[in-house]
């Protein structure tokens, strides 16, 4: 199957849904949209993502949005190797364990809230940067909580990495960009190192894309 | 089987998790937790949930979290009737719907984001609300765009509602809180018209809970 994918270098939602191709074994193609030059508002894109964000994935002629529903639709479709567990408590529990940077900790720092900081409030950079560090911190306690009472074995559902072990190891990302140390988050920080020893989420690390490397080689 | 809710009268996610045990059928108890009075930092409520957020439903002796990540739950265990289609494009379609409210708008506005704006940015009222109603807006737009491209028939996915028409109702419920017209958003003001016109959502919203009733009756 052909499938593409729009998405960003620096995109913690690509990332994830780069690790869950690389994972299903299914090989794709990434279209960049450079978030941070505003490409995403040219007036093209938004006929292909109606919110004018990546990732976009483009599959049989849809086009389909937002991380977690598009790895949900990649298990739907090549349901192995499996990335949500079989039994309803267990999925419920890799779904929640997604959500909380999913749904609460990443949409706080994404560029369109830093720059709606500086034209609402006048944040300087500092301010933008602490802003990204409070909720990433928050998102970092939190899955240590988590993760302390139902400890990785190794991965956050068991044996193999799936849904959940992708979206913590995103939010690690968050920390890196914000420059967060992980010591006090000794639990996240050993199952995002088993997340990275990983080709399909090491390949798919931000630094590793070939956007990030054209920055730095001007 | 016997099922408890932790929610909030005001609390958006909670009147998804509602809505959606009202359409399957499945009676449960909702237990109180004041997150404008600060109970949800009571110590044994951590216990409860990790994240210190409503709702958390408890079912067979656990405890699962993130409105998202409940419904699917209940999805699975009680299959009929469907919140969501058989087809894994219209799921994906279904859950990326949802997300725009569950991971993009809403997160932006929930109590403990408002909080953190008046401690850092000093914002008053007025700010701490236009702020409501910037990112309440961009997902009522980001909603318009996408159902005039797929005309609710009559609810977002079909004859029945589920996930999708969930999520749009609960994002219109913002919209009431920050007094918005939905005048220009005649898609979503239908379908949200439509979902409560039905038991199931009417019954759910906020202004219909014991805990709103006993605000106004002060």
């Amino acid at each position: 199957m052909s499938i593409q994918i729009y998405g960003f270098w620096r995109s913690i939602a690509s990332f994830r849904v780069r690790v869950a191709l690389k994972l299903k074994g299914l090989s794709f193609e990434e279209i960049p949209v450079d978030i941070l030059a505003g490409e995403q508002f040219r007036p093209g894109y938004e006929a292909v993502n109606a919110e004018r964000v990546v990732p976009t994935l483009l599959h049989d002629g849809h086009t389909l949005f937002q991380s977690l529903a598009i790895i949900e639709y990649l298990e739907d479709i090549r349901p192995e190797p499996r990335l949500l567990p079989l039994d309803p408590k267990d999925r419920a529990y890799a779904r929640s364990l997604a959500l909380v940077t999913v749904a609460d900790a990443h949409p706080l720092i994404t560029p369109r809230i830093r720059n709606h900081l500086v034209a609402t409030f006048g944040a300087d950079a500092t301010a933008v940067e602490n802003w990204g560090r409070h909720w990433t911190m928050e998102g970092l306690a939190t899955y240590e909580r988590l993760l302390e009472r139902r400890a990785p074995q190794p991965f956050a559902l068991g044996a193999e990495p799936g849904l959940a072990d992708i979206c913590v190891a995103g939010h690690t990302i968050a920390a890196q960009y914000l420059k967060l140390e992980l010591t006090g988050f000794p639990v996240v920080a050993r199952l995002s190192e088993r997340c990275f020893a990983l080709p399909a989420f090491l390949s798919s690390h931000p630094f590793e894309q070939p956007g990030y490397k054209a920055t730095q080689a001007r």
